[in-house]
This record gives C-alpha cells, sequence and structure tokens, in this order.
C-alpha cells in the first residue's frame, strides 16, 4: 500500500489518508482481516503527525471498516456479509503482502468478484446490451467474409494509432454526430475504457485536480485516482453536470481534466443542455483543461437525437470524444475511437505505444467493416425501438411495484435507471439480499469520486432477456419493500 | 513536461534534469525548436538552485541537445537530419504546448514516424515475423470455424482476467516448458507490452529501483521511464544478464522489480545460463523483488531447447512470466498471457480492470483454439527451420561483406542480431544514410535505460523476404563500410 498525500490540495491530510484507506477496503484490494501499519509506522511513512493517523484510524473505525484489537494492533473489518470465500494464501507467498502497490481503487474488479454475474439469473448490475439486440448473424458473416479475402487482419501488426481503414471509418460513421473529423484525429483504443486510461496517463498526475460528475462511471473513478488526482466532484441534475457548482471552483482548482458523458449520463441517464455543453467548452478554454468527452451510446435516443456533442464546438483542441463500440456493437472486439487533435493526439499515440503498442488489427478491421455498412443505421435503428420498450415496461413496474419514498430517472435514451431510495436505506447492504434472490444491481455508492452517497443504485434494462426482466424488477421491488420496512444500520464498507 | 526528480536516488540532480530533457528530445516528445523554460522558472519549478539547471542545460548543449539564442532563450536543436515534416500547428491549438504531460519516453513511437517501416523495400529494423513464416491457412481457417459455430466471441464480453478457454490452452501450451500453471495463474493480456505495463503501474512508482538488462528491448525502458523510477542497467555478456553486477548493487539499491528476457535476448540474442536463472531468483527472494521474465520466441532454439525458464523454478510467486503470441503466431491478434500468483495476480487483474476491463474475446478464444491444435507444434517446427535458414544466410552474407572491426552475436534462436561498429561510428547517424537506400535497423542507442551506447545496431531477419534479405544485408554492409572510411561526428541526439 503506498499512500500518496497532496500537501497542497486544500483536502485536509486526515480525509486523504481516510479516504486511501477506506477506497482500498471498499475495492478489496486491502482484504478483510489484514493487518494495517501501526500508527507510529505509517506516521513516520507518511511524515504526519501520529494525532493525524490516529484521527484518521478513529473515523474509519466509527465508519466500520477497521477494527483494533488491544495488544494486537489494526485490522481491516471482517464482515460476514462479504461472501467471497478467503483466498487461502500459500506461506510461501507471504512476502507479496509487503510490496508497496500503487492501485488505491477498483471497483470495476471488485465487481465482477462479488457478483459473478455469470451464475446470476438476474443480474440487473450488468451495463451491456444483451447479445439478441447486436446484429449477430450480419457482423459474424462481415468478419467471415473479410477473412475469406484476406489474412492481412491476423498477420500484421497494426500502426499504434489504428488502422486507416478503422479511421476512416470512424471518422465517417461520427459525420452524423456533427463531427467533422479527419482519419489522422482519431485514435482506436481497446474500448472507451482505455481512452480514458490514456488521457489519464499521459495529462494527470498526483495532486492534478479532474472534474468528474457526481455520481459518475465508476471505473473512470479507479483510473483517475490512480494518478494520484484531487478528483472534485460535481453534482448531476436533468440537464448534466452543474455548470454553476464548477464556475465557483475555477479560481482555487482550476480543473486539468473534465470527465462528462453528456448524453444519457452513466448512471442517472442525464443530458446535459446544449447551453451547459457551450460553457463547460468556455471553462475549458479560461482554464485550458481537456474535456473528456465520453460516449457510449448516443446512439440510442429514444426520442429526438442527443445535442450535438461538445467536441463538434471545439475549435482550439480542448475536446477528448471518445466513442465505443462495445456497447452498442461488439463486446468482443473491444473497439474504441478517441478523437483529439494537435499535441494532444501526438502524446496520446505514444502512451498507446507505451500501453500495448496498438490494438489488435482484426477487431479494428472488423468493426471497420461492419459500421460503414448499410446494416450499422438498420441495427440502430431497431437497437432504439428494442430499448426503448425495455426502459417502458421498467419504468410501468416500478410505477406499479416500488415501495413509496423511492424514486427514480426516466432516461430518454441509453441503458441504465438511477434509483434513489430514502435516506435510511443502504443499497450496499441490499447488495446480499438481492444476490440471495440471484439478483444484482449496482449500489450507487461506488459511483462517487469522495464522499459516497449510500442510498442510491443503478440497474441496466439492456442485458437481462425480456422475461427476466420483468421477473427481475418485481424482485428488486420486493426486496426495497421489505428492507424499507426493516432497520438497516447506517454505513457498511461493502463497496 | 512534468520533470520529476529524485532527491535520495543516488543519482545527481543534474543528470537526473539532464536524462529527463535529453530523453523527451531523443523520443521527439519536445520538438525540434521548442521553447525550453528558462533557467530561472525550470530552477524555480523544480526547486533546485539555478546553477543545477545551468549545469544540466550546458551538458544538454555540448551533447548537441540543444541552443541558446541570445537574448531568445534556450531551443531545442534543429537538426537537417531530420527529415520527418514539421507538423504545422495550428495557433488556435498552441495553448496545448504548455499542459504538462506525464510521459518522459516514447521510443517505439518516435520509431515508428521515423522509418515508416510500410514505405521502406528493407526494413530491417522490424522485429516481427513476415505473414509467409506464419500458419495463414492454417490459423485464418480456424477463426473462421470458430465464427461458424458461434457468435459469442463477438458478443460477450470477456471476463477482466482473461476467458476461461484461453487460460486453460495457456496453461496447458507453457507445460512444455516445464512450467506448471493452473489456469488461475494465467492473466490475458493485449500482447507482452501490456504485460509489461500493468507490472509497472502496480508495482513501480518514482523512485523505485527497477534493474534491466543493457541493452535490452526499448519499450519496456519507455514504460518503467514514464512510472517514474530509477533504473538501474546491467551489462548482458553470453551468459545473460551478469549477476555478478548486479549482486553489488543489491545492498545499496534492492530492485523492487528485475526486467529480463532470458532467452535469444532482445537485442542481443543472449540466452541467461541456468546458474545465473537460479542465482536471479536468489536474488529476487533475498530482496523480495518481482522478476518479469519475458518470453517472446523462446519456442525458435535452433540447436537444443532453451533452458527452463526461471518461473519453473519460482516456488514463493516471484516471477511474472510473459508469454507473447504475437510474434510467434499472430500480430494481428496482439495476444499475450502472463503467469503469475497470489497477491500479485489479484493486482494485476485489478490493473487490468482500470487499463480497458480485459482484452477481447474473439482474439482469445482464436489464440486458443489454434494452439491447443496439433497445427501449433506443427508450424513451431517450420518457423524453427525457416528462421535458422536464414540466421545463417545473413552471418554469412555478413562475414563476407561487413567492413573490419565490425562484428556481430550468433543468436541460437529468436530474430535478431546485435552489431557492434568501431566506436567512433555512430549508428544514429547512420539511420539517414540508410533511410536513402530506402533501408532501415534500429540504432542501439534506443536499447539503453541510461546512458546510451552509440556504436550499435540492431537488425531483425525474420520480417524481410528471402530475397530482399540478401539485398538489404548488402546495402547495409556496403553503408558500414562508406561510413568507416569517413569522419563521423561524435554525440548527436536521434534517439
Amino acid at each position: 500500500m503506498h499512500i500518496r498525500l497532496q500537501r497542497n490540495a486544500g483536502v485536509p491530510i486526515v480525509k486523504q489518508i481516510y479516504q486511501e484507506i477506506a477506497d482500498r477496503i471498499r475495492s478489496g484490494l486491502l482484504e478483510e482481516g489484514a493487518l494495517l501499519p501501526s500508527v507510529r509506522t505509517l506516521s513516520k511513512q507518511l511524515n504526519v503527525s501520529p494525532m493525524t493517523t490516529v484521527r484518521a484510524y478513529n473515523q474509519l473505525e466509527s465508519d466500520g471498516y477497521i477494527v483494533r484489537e488491544q495488544g494486537k494492533g489494526t485490522f481491516v473489518k471482517r464482515t460476514e456479509k462479504r461472501e467471497e470465500k478467503q483466498k487461502r494464501r500459500l506461506k510461501s507467498q507471504e512476502w507479496q503482502l509487503s510490496i508497496p502497490d500503487y492501485l488505491p481503487r477498483a471497483q470495476y474488479w471488485r465487481q465482477q468478484q462479488l457478483f459473478q454475474t455469470d451464475n446470476l439469473k438476474l443480474p440487473l448490475s450488468v451495463a451491456s446490451i444483451h447479445p439478441s439486440l447486436l446484429p449477430q448473424q450480419e457482423f459474424n458473416r462481415e468478419v467471415q467474409k473479410l477473412l475469406q479475402n484476406d489474412s492481412t487482419p491476423l498477420f500484421q501488426y497494426g500502426p499504434i494509432e489504428g488502422d486507416l481503414e478503422f479511421r476512416k471509418a470512424a471518422a465517417n460513421y461520427l459525420s452524423s454526430r456533427n463531427l467533422s473529423l479527419k482519419p489522422e484525429e482519431i485514435l482506436v483504443t481497446n474500448g472507451s475504457q482505455q481512452a480514458i486510461d490514456l488521457i489519464a496517463r499521459c495529462f494527470v498526475g498526483q495532486g492534478d485536480v479532474v472534474v468528474t460528475e457526481a455520481p459518475t462511471y465508476s471505473t473512470a473513478i479507479d483510473v483517475f485516482r490512480e494518478r494520484g488526482a484531487t478528483i472534485i466532484p460535481i453534482p448531476v441534475d436533468q440537464e448534466g453536470m452543474r455548470i454553476d457548482s464548477l464556475i465557483t471552483l475555477c479560481d482555487t482548482h482550476p480543473p486539468k481534466v473534465i470527465y462528462t458523458i453528456p448524453d444519457y449520463q452513466n448512471p442517472t441517464g442525464a443530458v446535459m443542455s446544449p447551453r451547459r455543453r457551450s460553457q463547460l467548452l468556455e471553462i475549458a478554454q479560461v482554464c485550458q483543461s481537456v474535456i473528456v468527452e465520453d460516449d457510449p451510446w448516443s446512439e440510442t435516443s429514444f426520442t429526438e437525437t442527443a445535442p450535438a456533442p461538445i467536441k463538434a464546438q471545439d475549435q482550439e483542441g480542448h475536446v477528448v470524444y471518445i466513442k465505443g463500440f462495445s456497447k452498442i456493437l461488439s463486446p468482443g472486439c473491444r473497439v474504441g475511437a478517441a478523437a483529439a487533435s494537435g499535441r494532444l493526439m501526438d502524446r496520446l499515440v505514444a502512451a498507446k505505444a507505451n500501453a500495448d503498442l496498438g490494438s489488435p488489427l482484426l477487431t479494428q478491421r472488423a468493426v471497420a467493416s461492419f459500421i460503414r455498412s448499410p446494416q450499422m443505421p438498420k441495427h440502430i435503428k431497431r437497437l432504439k425501438t428494442a430499448l426503448k420498450k425495455r426502459r417502458n415496461k421498467v419504468i410501468e413496474l416500478l410505477s406499479n411495484y416500488a415501495p413509496q419514498h423511492v424514486t427514480w430517472t426516466v432516461p430518454s435514451g441509453g441503458i441504465n435507471i438511477w434509483i434513489t431510495l430514502p435516506g435510511t436505506i443502504n443499497a450496499d447492504e441490499l447488495v446480499y439480499e438481492a444476490k440471495k434472490e440471484s439478483l444484482s444491481f449496482l449500489p450507487g455508492s461506488s459511483c462517487y469520486p469522495g464522499q459516497p452517497e449510500f442510498h442510491h443504485l443503478r440497474i441496466s434494462y439492456s442485458y437481462l432477456e425480456e422475461n427476466q426482466l420483468e421477473l427481475g424488477i418485481r424482485i428488486l421491488c420486493h426486496i426495497l419493500s421489505s428492507s424499507s420496512a426493516g432497520t438497516i444500520a447506517t454505513r457498511f464498507p461493502v463497496f
């Protein structure tokens, strides 16, 4: 465990120590029962007064993360709720426990371990689209046709920045979103996630200010935390990120990177208004910030099309626009495109070389040939209809069966619904109730970069079969009803 | 440009500043003609005395990296030798020049930009295997068969750590190398490069000591430099890394990570002796280090098989063994396997989630089905024969045509030959002579983590067509002969 403190970040040191340790526990990176360093050792290591460490430990103890055992030391609390089997460690490998590592948060990994969604019947936590809604036959045929004509995609390295065919196809595909991009402004990535990661490793370091929506995409938080960023959460309302809150911050903490999902935001479903998009770009220009505009599913709009992306107005190269093709087309290819220009693009390409030398040619060519075929718009049309139908159904079910005082968003695109519980109910705890019913949802707490809120959860209506979806929502409502009747302890470190 | 200094690293601060700037210039990350910060600004930023900065700038100037223009400032030297077109920067994007970034070295990217090997007839710099030596028909057929039976590989996310089919196949494949691995000890990566990167982001941070062979694989250096490591180069002889040199370091600088390519080392072709393998493991046990054992092509042994990997003796989980399938099977799939255990494996999987959520299922399934088929051993047998023939031919040509005082290694496997020129000849400069002849090689200077040596170069005999290979070596020898006749300036910052 390597704790990095930021002396001039404006965040109290006690809080920083608390956050670093709490995040590790919530991610399972510090395991239950693990011995923490003594107050003396940690204080010395971090060059802080023992009183500072004591205060951080006190807070961790009172929030239920750690326990102190007289004469033995301080340990990560063991919770009966955790069902994962404790891995047996070989005694000969115990030295590994003492290697300092640089990963403070890994919620995606944690969720995979906890949910093991393959074994669940009702995995409402999975934010991807069921294969039956994807163009299985058409895309498969396209890939086979590609290989019948040519073995090149299997036997050549592609250029670091991506195959020209793919870059052309992606630039052309994005023209339908009012983006006028040259192929050389497109970088191929292994899904959107890698694009976020590349931006972070180029431009985010210890103490740099990163602004995100709160709540936001959990695995983006993982990345920025890994870089040692000072992450400042900005609330979201129906028009997206609250730009007014952001403006007040700019004087004291000008952001270096602003991460946003303007269309059908993950997890709230909010769509950023055109006015706020312009304001955000203005802020980036004033503060010399990089905007990361993440677009996993803007194509799925249920009503009119989504507003033009921020990137469409970007004359000065502030925006890196990320289009992922994993959700809407092929999870098995993991292909994304990052649109950037100038020196930003140069740096991203150089970082891509360090990360993996370049993406597989096979998957790039496969996606390229499909997205420029007439099959793609047909697929998107079918997908929108299907998702809208599912959303309607889920909203209807929630209206009929959800207990009082539970509220939810009604997204106009995308795949997620954000559910808010009465403040007394802790969604983290309900995870275990749900698991008994073979159901999963995403506890909202994992979507906050700083102090989490525990009374939200996210469900996705895109991954279950249609008949299972109804069952899932009914069971979820039943769980919510039971819990609101009982008393639930306050905070509990599950995520 | 974000310069990170290590106050207690035992490396003088002047040298650290020099290295940070020189690396950026050699990688093209600081472009020709770029204005450097003034002595005053840089000193203030780094919190060092102006004299320290002046001394670093003086050294950079005398080594030909920068020029000072009276009353104007300090600039990266413009060199006529550089042929790349200066990119025109849009005036509106000039703000991008001032964003501090965290990439100090990117030699792979630089080489791609400089060589543009697609346009060269004789790209001896390319260390990959020509498609005609790879099982084009058989592998292509296998992938098509896979897709005919099942669309899953295109439409499902795989688990973060990799598809179970792939992990089983890789564990089984590696059993032929005396490795007894469980599938859960295998992590899928996007080629070996990502495995190196994941290890670095988990375990290497600012000032941590990383040991590598010198010379070594250039893009591994890029990664460790990006993490801010103190890289300590250890010389290589015919038996691989000089363990005696390493031992003397252990007291003062116990390594956290040791990176090695024991079989047909890149670039020298050396094979680490079994004795040194055992010694290296002992050192790791004593110093509590992680060994990164990179194995791109141990299968290609021309004589007897390569010695058992270090991982085969590893009882305590010190070794992360990396098997890449890009070189020997499918560059277009970019699939690698990292074998690790215990907490090391947990951390790597968590980092993999942050990096890209997991590798494409399509490419994993493709490689899995081929490596467990009887086609794989047949392919490897053919490949060995073909590479040996090529090596013999190149050695014969070098013996006949290389000028006096030029020496080379004779590898017993792999794809590279390391050529040493008389100390007066600078291989970096010959790059431009070669390019005029449509030929490329890798200047050896990029393979050193610290002070580079300029009188080596690496060629690969695996990528050119056979008839082109002869032409390439003859032309290379001609270039070497011409150069040894003339006078060549001393150091020159090309790489």
